[in-house]
């Protein structure tokens, strides 16, 4: 048996580093942005902790410069700088990582330091945009400078440099398919996708500016030159909720969304440190209808570097609909979404953020209901979604989802209940909740529901019918029906005997009657002995059926529901007028001509009256009123 | 100066390949058959040319076997194995790709044997799942068998092994955090992810089959034990198009949507070598209006190896739409989307497909024109968009997108042009196309434009606003408009004086009027004398504002326009009857009424009459026949 080392062959590896290491070419520019912060931040680590004597850490910037003619970037920082010691250990050996090696060597004092670096691969993504790129760099120890240089191939030559200043300068010689970077517009757009909360000011060119100097008469405006900061060093989410105000937040939301012109309704500051380490703050935003128009719009950021705005298997999914940033180191980025939704971190970074949700909307539906009712139809869905999908969450926000009726009041689930249990348990002691989706289409069949004094609940966001499924098996002893499900009666059964005004006999023969002008494959006619102002004529959609077709339209439901034909029934009303006029009519013609313009009226409350129809209708009636 | 070697340190980078090379855990085991298919392919090779004299090749099977109490997953295959040289070569030098040094040597006759493997590292991906791996091979050559085991530090052993058989056996000792790919079902998931269409038998188990022995009343059926085969090693898209029926297209439909039951319109085979490798078959599914439902569905393929089914960027956009399979070995999948699409040979797929897709469209049209009419309103969203959004693809689809009339007659451009050129050219020589978005909710106008002879198009796919506002401005002298932006008379101006009946003074009066009832804020009046039998009052709503607060709907139009108020105009139609009844009635509250309920009856064409409005004018429809 022999043994021995697997062996990493250089010439073959380090293409691919190159090359595929990472799937997108632009981050180059973040990693090494990463590298100048980590080498400033590991100086000001080492001079407040006294490690660096006669060393000025000063007020550093770290600097973009293109230059368009000579093809090249330069990034520039004034942080810890390389001896050429340390350039062989750390740029010459691939994967040794510096700031590992720092953030062990320093383990007590160096863990907020916000130091970002980890596997030391960075720096190589230079050469996915670069065919050579050179390092000049002086230490912040009295040792001369370096200058190393490396055109692609592994070979590399390291000689002495006379730079006089701290820190280190890295120069990239763009290649020919990369010259975008050599983009002003470029370069700015991806400092401020990647960079632009990271903690050391980034310069990139410098910008105009008006200074007023003098004072009353002698103030004169002046327009001065000063340095181009794309960043902000010190981001919202990085402080104490105690330090910020209500325009603080409303400030960093514009700063995160300068595209944005609606304010935020609310925001959440996220803030701990075990077990996982996670700021950031979330904002609920004005919601529409329409789920799918909503995600990824929450960012997620490393150590203030901005990674992905796919928050997917790390936010519980219906919180993807809001925005707003996450930090957290913890959250492993290199695997799979999949794998990530398993890792133990992970779900408790996404339990701990549900959490966190549940108590802000708690605490201000306790604090200032007003104002959550005035919210609500703007994060119901939110809400909704989260009732639906978590049963922690559903638990929790069973105390303060709102359900609104018709007329604007808002109710919790027991409020309600407590309100309605008197007026509609019905004779089987359940509790009938009825609901329209839209007030005007529903107007009529809301009106008849209000006229024996039922509330009416006006439940219109597209996932409401699971919602209600979920409700109706998770409590006791109710259900929900549509406004237009039935008459009114038949919805909530009372013990009382109905009188219908016709005999057995007159029923009968209106039966008939009815079944040869309505048609047979759209309505099914039912005779009901209703109020005698109740209408003659409505049409209904049994519960069951509709609620199954918008449940599987919305994507649940049972199997094949959504094919199903749409299923009417015609309610005739025995007591009214009209009705008894039909039956007592004698000719036919004149008979067939009440039923057909009933039935075209109660379409229309329906909504079914159409097309050629209608146009017949309109005719018809323009020559009645004539 | 000092020169020297950029050292890429093994224990350093050995963790990284092993955690971090492949996001996604589970793509070990496609790297593992890829490596298993190629060591078979290989031999197959050798044995077609004459260099593996004596060897059988056979009918080789790839079995891969879970032995879960063991916690072990083997891959075995009847390749071309490896002699202890070999193993030292290609498994202890990280990143030396067998395969392509085989490529290499047999450059000019293995160019089509298939072969995957490139960068050699695929193998390590094991240790991704594995805390230990081992191999055991024996090469065709006659030389002794070789063990090979590691346990993921860099330290190997290898030792002489007393395997008989030809090829190549991975045995995985399955860690504690990927316990899950010891699990049956999962494995078959990957493997019918992944591996379904390889060119090597993949066998995983076994499965009981019916056999029926003997015949007439002597047949029996017997229960048989076979081999559980997952993969088709020659699906549809390898093979020639002449040597497939319509049938076997159909057939490989289902095998890649085996949950889909509705069957593809037709199918576009795709077959290409120079200037890049592709192959595969495209299927136009039906498609609904809703357009973000339906992308995702194309899957891509390497050499008969599943790579995934986001094709962006790779497919033209507008045919993510479309499924089915595009097999490719020239597409760079380790980099970043946005470098795919500025990828020279992406650009000439993406062109490629879209000139294959637009050509046979064009032959079913020219071929079938029935068919290709009858299959119009399931496909027209792809060529509709496409019309939008690549200008090449604009030019030919001109010549066969087609222009349906409500009446169902589908008239190409060039053929609408003609047909309608005479009565539908305005007095200023414009030619005006009119169309309606939805024949019930349209009928009394389309009925109006009917009247007149006119033709009237049924546009409805989401994005025609679109395609309208790019046809007027690519054609000369031509514009659309909806047949209900305002009376048909003004829609297509002719030179004819209109007489009206009423006096200027009576017009004066009747303006004063309707003034005074109908709500300004909602409607603007518009007298017009138009013929006696049209409609006495008409809402239109005019055609640029609709059509921009469409497009703002769907992406485009101007900015804000998706915010402004619907804007309506009232007709007035005085030469209709019941108008001079408003102007001579005497008594306020009857002229009110008659305007009032004239104003409903038009809404309720427009589909404007709702809610408490619509409840009230039924209930006084139904005191009116009573």
């Amino acid at each position: 048996m022999t043994t021995g080392n697997i062996n990493v062959s250089v010439e073959n590896i380090f293409p691919l580093i190159k090359k595929f290491l990472y799937s997108d070419h632009e981050i180059f520019l973040r990693e090494l942005i990463s590298n100048a912060t980590d080498a400033t931040l590991k100086l000001k680590h080492l001079t407040n902790i006294g490690e660096a004597p006669g060393v000025e850490y000063g007020n550093p910037v770290i600097e973009v410069k293109v230059d368009k003619e000579g093809k090249k970037l330069h990034i520039i920082d004034h942080g810890i700088g390389m001896t050429a010691d340390e350039v062989q250990k750390y740029i010459n050996e691939v994967a040794f990582s510096g700031a590992e090696e720092f953030l062990e060597k320093y383990k007590d004092s160096a863990k907020d330091s916000g130091i970002i670096g980890h596997f030391g691969l960075g720096f190589y993504s230079a050469f996915m945009v670069a065919n050579t790129v050179e390092i000049i760099t002086k230490s912040y120890k009295d040792e001369p400078a370096s200058h190393w240089s490396c055109d692609g191939s592994p070979k590399y030559s390291l000689e002495q440099a006379d730079k006089k200043e701290r820190g280190t300068e890295i120069i990239l010689h763009i290649n020919k398919d990369s010259e975008e970077f050599l983009d002003d517009a470029k370069i700015t757009q991806l400092l401020t996708k990647y960079n632009k909360f990271m903690p050391i000011p980034i310069k990139f060119g410098t910008k105009e500016e008006t200074k007023t100097t003098g004072q009353g008469d002698n103030a004169k405006e002046e327009k001065i030159t000063v340095d181009n900061i794309i960043n902000n060093p010190d981001p919202a989410w990085t402080k104490q909720p105690a330090d910020l105000k209500e325009e603080d937040y409303k400030n960093f939301y514009r700063e995160l969304y300068p595209m944005q012109f609606e304010e935020p309704l609310f925001h959440i500051h996220l803030n701990v440190d075990y077990p996982f380490n996670l700021t950031g703050i979330l904002y609920f935003p004005k919601l529409s209808n329409d789920m799918s128009m909503q995600k990824d719009r929450i960012q997620l950021y490393q150590n203030q570097v901005f990674v992905t705005d796919n928050v997917e298997g790390i936010v519980p999914e219906f919180l993807t609909m809001l925005k707003g940033v996450i930090d957290s180191p913890d959250i492993p980025l290199n695997v799979s979404r999949s794998y990530l939704q398993a890792d133990g971190n992970v779900k408790k970074i996404s339990s701990y953020i549900t959490r966190k949700v549940a108590d802000k909307l708690k605490s201000i539906f306790n604090e200032n209901r007003e104002d959550f009712e005035k919210k609500w139809n703007d994060i119901k869905i939110v809400i909704e979604y989260g009732m639906l999908s978590e049963d922690k969450f559903f638990e929790k926000a069973d105390k303060f989802a709102l359900y609104p009726t018709v007329d604007g009041t808002y109710y919790t689930f027991e409020e309600l209940q407590e309100k309605i249990k008197d007026g509609q348990t019905d004779k089987d002691n359940k509790l009938v909740i009825l609901y329209a989706s839209d007030k005007d289409a529903q107007h009529t069949y809301i009106n008849e529901a209000k006229e024996r004094g039922y509330e009416v609940l006006l439940l219109d966001s597209p996932i409401v019918s699971h919602l209600l499924q979920k409700l109706e098996t998770s409590k006791e002893n109710i259900s929900f029906a549509r406004v237009d499900a039935d008459s009114i009666d038949n919805l909530i059964k009372k013990d009382d005997e109905k009188i219908s005004k016709l005999s057995e006999e007159e029923k009968e023969t209106l039966k008939t009657t009815l079944d040869e002008v309505i048609p047979k494959e759209k309505f099914t006619v039912q005779l009901e002995a209703l109020d005698s102002n109740a209408s003659p004529f409505t049409i209904t959609q049994p519960e069951f059926m509709r609620r199954m077709k918008e449940m599987s339209a919305t994507g649940g439901g049972m199997f094949g529901m959504g094919n199903m034909p749409e299923m009417y029934n015609l309610v005739v009303n025995t007591n009214h007028e009209l009705v008894n006029q039909i039956v007592n009519t004698k000719t036919k013609a004149k008979q067939e001509r009440l039923i057909k313009q009933s039935l075209d009226l109660a379409r229309l409350s329906q909504g079914l009256l159409k097309g050629e129809e209608l146009t017949n209708f309109v005719k018809r009636s323009y020559e009645m009123i004539k």
